[in-house]
């Protein structure tokens, strides 16, 4: 699939400048890659986050998650939340695929560290899904070793949005949804920072759908027969090179709400929503630092601009996930459509 | 304060039909009183919640919160989170005064559980709070027991909304906020059930103020001189007659989010974000009933209405503390203006 | 290996009564089953409880977690802690085998509800894990989906302790531990309910063992030359036919604490302190069952005798994967030592 | 009441050596100070532990707390979460007397303050509480305002253990509880760090307490006729030098959980047990301080020592808190006995 210019679509800023990319990848030492799986049979893939071009293992990032609704299957979260530590990529694929791909995050965490003279019994893979069983035959798990490889291989700062990687059958608010990015840039005591955001969307309801305050879904409900059930999940991931720790970038996480109500989700019932996110300033390497080492602290006070941020990406990043996806047609003939097509913003 | 007709103001109602009286009190057995002080120095108050008719010791009803941002200073939260029950009345007051509400609301339950043959020697009575140290001389926490019982003794099916009781002195938005209330009812397997809310606002910035999609706050703004900070919180308690349990409404409680954000907040770091709620079913009686009970459980697939229902009422009772509310000159001579004075729903 | 007679090992019951067997299956319905690799290369395995003959999917059961030290990879918790339900069988296994043996459950889950009608797009397995790094060469990740059948195939109301299933190669206070089990007997109101617990040990360092109030520990490291590291982690699973909601199965798992403590663990920062639980009762299907259905509410001033069952059953659940651990011989050659060769309760 | 020389009494220190006077106030700049009220109808006070020399709210302090069990009317710990920071002394006091010592802690703090500039409109007052409702006529909330600034007054280096202050009236396993303290000292990458703790002890049942793995309380339980309930509560405060953040000290308070349980405690429903910690590194002063200031980060993976220091401190501040108390008798002649007139250690 061709990479389409992420600057075409986008929304106004809220105040706050956009990355140069307009992308979570304009994070410095960010990347992402896509694999996906485009067949009869199955609409899905993988999506990976390779937080910093070091081995995360050696190089660990304060890390926090916020769970809005933990109807999910996400797996890794609990250590993240204890240590408030990211240590490997962070994979987003299919709900029932959610073991194998853990299996290869492992594979690829053990081969990584060996090269580099550690011996891995214990890693903690953050692995997040949403669930593409409409469009894409779930129960086989198609996703194996060698596409979460060619994901990993792909991860650049440039990557496609919409129905790409992990999104390729989810949906969202009825249409096609996918992955969408944005980034906000902050002016803090003179220097730039720097908040980047992806997003898996899988959620909402259309006549629920909302663009800039208009009832763009209520307009499209009425030609179009789109379910009424909000079965799905969000998630949501951001990167900063602001210096914060897993306390306040759970903080942040949780502004990751307000973008998504504005967009029109009440966060159903069974609609995963979960936020996590990770700071590339005060790494971490198990093998060399002392107990004590010094940093960078952030005070709480002045998190109003990341919030700010956190909110107005997840807002962008989510109309990203539809405005940039085609319509796909699933394996039983179902046929969702692309929002692209049916409504532009002006 | 002349009692305002709750009808007068409102915005649509998202498919859900609301209570007759689009009030908390809509909810069978639930009142609520204000008391307020309005004086050249102050301008704060209290407002009460009372569960139901029976004292609330002796008909414990499960309770349920969410903290979205814990920025606050309310009481009794963690013992309602563990045990899941509401056993006193809610008290909403001025943030320097949660001591003394407190010390009044532990007298009141003494007093009134003695009358019922109970020797009280622990009690865990709620109180939340807002800052209305803007309008108001806070560090005189002048709100004391007389106005708790006064409060107490108001409490009606039938209550001002605006700048009453503890929403006397609460900016919400850059305007005039305090208390509001809206209600909606739920057609469940054939039966009618009911969520009501009642919202104690102080939060948000101007600018970010959206209305049915409108930028309300952007359009004020240009001839308005509002602050830019985000300091206060905002208060949401909900009662239902559906027979939900402390997780169930814990999880109702989050949807409240989803209300602030489509009218503009993005949930500011120091402004707490509480929400709580309690079901008027499966009462509980500590005296009489042994250690296993018959009571109704309810599916957490069918949580979908009641989450629809309680974004709606956020919404809606966040919108009515404005409305409702007339200026009020605070005792630096601070005015806060009414929304209602500068604008008005179609 | 053969089944150990369950009773031959144990210490005094705290004023509670042990059920029939001493083991978690003493709870109607429970059964247990293990899978054990043994070879040169490999000492790890599967154990997987089924919380009830039905198919959990159709059979959804309350449950809730308490996490004590989330230093772990543990699958399936959040959502599990959000919607209060256990709706697989709970498998334990190796670290770095979560994956594999989550995507096993995926497929044994898919094709068992097929059976029955319903097409499986989502579901949330559990899988725990202890890491057994030490003696078996944990990258390889040998536990395949055949192990987790058979594991299945096996489970019955008998089962092995000691160094059996996922508990092959795992280590407790420097000794070999492995899977344990224990159960009390509480009569409530008039009526018996049982209690059951099954231990997953790898936490703990010799010279903190305790048995009983004596430093056995201590007395042994004099002559044993064990690591002081407290890297591991400590699964414990409890099921009860006592009528708790999640709520309050959180709250019991959160007694699992005393036991460990008393036996000598201090909760290592390298080691995950796990604790579910389910109850047996209020099964709901969501299939047939309306929004709201009749159930049976437990009291929580009540909870006292549950939380000294679990405290009761932890501590000796422990002290049964020791006993009936037999030395094992790591890939290594590290040869870890069998409580029981060395020491023996009177 | 005279000062007890804490020297006295003392349980072996499990590896780690004791701080110079082993209490709370060996951590530098950390102060307590007691008033106790010993009227016929009152057995109660208030205690004051002072993290600092400077104003808190301009020396904020990074703090955590961890909920074990969260049956307690405790004031103030949501937003010490939230936010991870202390900003105001610590009080303990008798549950219903919360809200008079919250509102004297206001009225303390906005006094100090001024006193330096600052207007306070908003302030987080932690207080925490045991109820002494058996001993103690606590419905009349004899605490008021002199006695907690008469605590603060007192407040210094040496303090009294056992029956002073808030444990005036406390019960701890059925015997005279009240006030304990310890500390250990850590030698980590060459520097010496502090951990010290004070309990205030309301909770267990006599025939449970454990002495060293001596089942003391057992064979108390013959001759006395102490309740059976474990109603009460146990506070733990703990303070270091070691720079840890919010999420690290929550995960150290989690580990006092293990000196309770060492001493017998099962954690009871009706007991809150409630844990929170301070560090005197990283102070935060609003006034001066940019959005990001260099400071010290403190590795997770050497976090064992300071568990095993709260392990410790906990289980050695509780037996304090019992052996320095002498017996008392309450309003309504109950007489709760001494420990210490009881049984000595060897």
């Amino acid at each position: 699939m061709a990479k389409r210019h992420p600057e075409a679509h986008s929304i106004p800023a809220l105040s706050l400048q956009k990355g140069p990319n307009n992308l979570i990848t304009d994070v410095a030492g960010v990347t992402v890659g896509h694999c996906t799986l485009d067949t009869e049979l199955y609409k899905t893939g993988v999506t990976v986050i390779m937080p910093c071009p070091n081995n995360p293992f050696h190089h660990k990032l304060p890390a926090g998650v916020f769970v809005l609704n933990g109807f999910g299957k996400t797996l890794g979260l609990m250590q993240l939340a204890e240590l408030g530590v990211l240590e490997t990529p962070i994979a987003l694929t299919s709900t029932l695929n959610v073991g194998l791909v853990h299996d290869a995050l492992v594979g690829y965490m053990v081969e990584r560290c060996a090269l580099e003279g550690t011996e891995v019994v214990s890693v903690n893979p953050i692995v997040c899904e949403c669930c593409d069983g409409k469009l894409s035959r779930i129960q086989d798990r198609p996703v194996r070793e060698e596409h979460v490889r060619a994901a990993i291989a792909a991860a650049g700062a440039e990557f496609a949005q919409g129905d790409a990687g992990a999104g390729k059958g989810t949906i969202c608010h009825g249409l096609k949804g996918g992955i969408g990015s944005a980034s906000r840039v902050m002016e803090i005591d003179g220097r730039r920072y720097t908040l980047g955001m992806l997003v898996h969307t899988n959620h909402g309801i259309l006549r629920d759908l909302t663009v800039g305050g208009r009832p763009i879904g209520a307009q499209l409900a009425e030609r179009l027969d789109a379910g009424q059930c909000d079965k799905g999940s969000v998630i949501a991931v951001f990167a900063t090179d602001l210096p914060l720790d897993g306390r306040q970038l759970r903080r942040v996480a949780a502004r990751v709400s307000v973008g998504l109500a504005r967009l029109g989700s009440y966060i159903g019932q069974g609609s995963g929503e979960l936020f996590l996110g990770f700071s590339t300033a005060n790494p971490y390497d198990p093998r060399t630092e002392g107990a004590i080492r010094a940093g960078e602290l952030f005070s709480d006070d002045r998190l109003d601009l990341p919030f700010r941020a956190a909110a107005a990406c997840a807002e962008e990043a989510v109309l990203h996930s539809m405005l940039y996806a085609r319509s796909v047609t699933g394996y039983r003939g179902d046929r969702v459509e692309a929002l692209g097509c049916l409504w532009q913003p002006e």
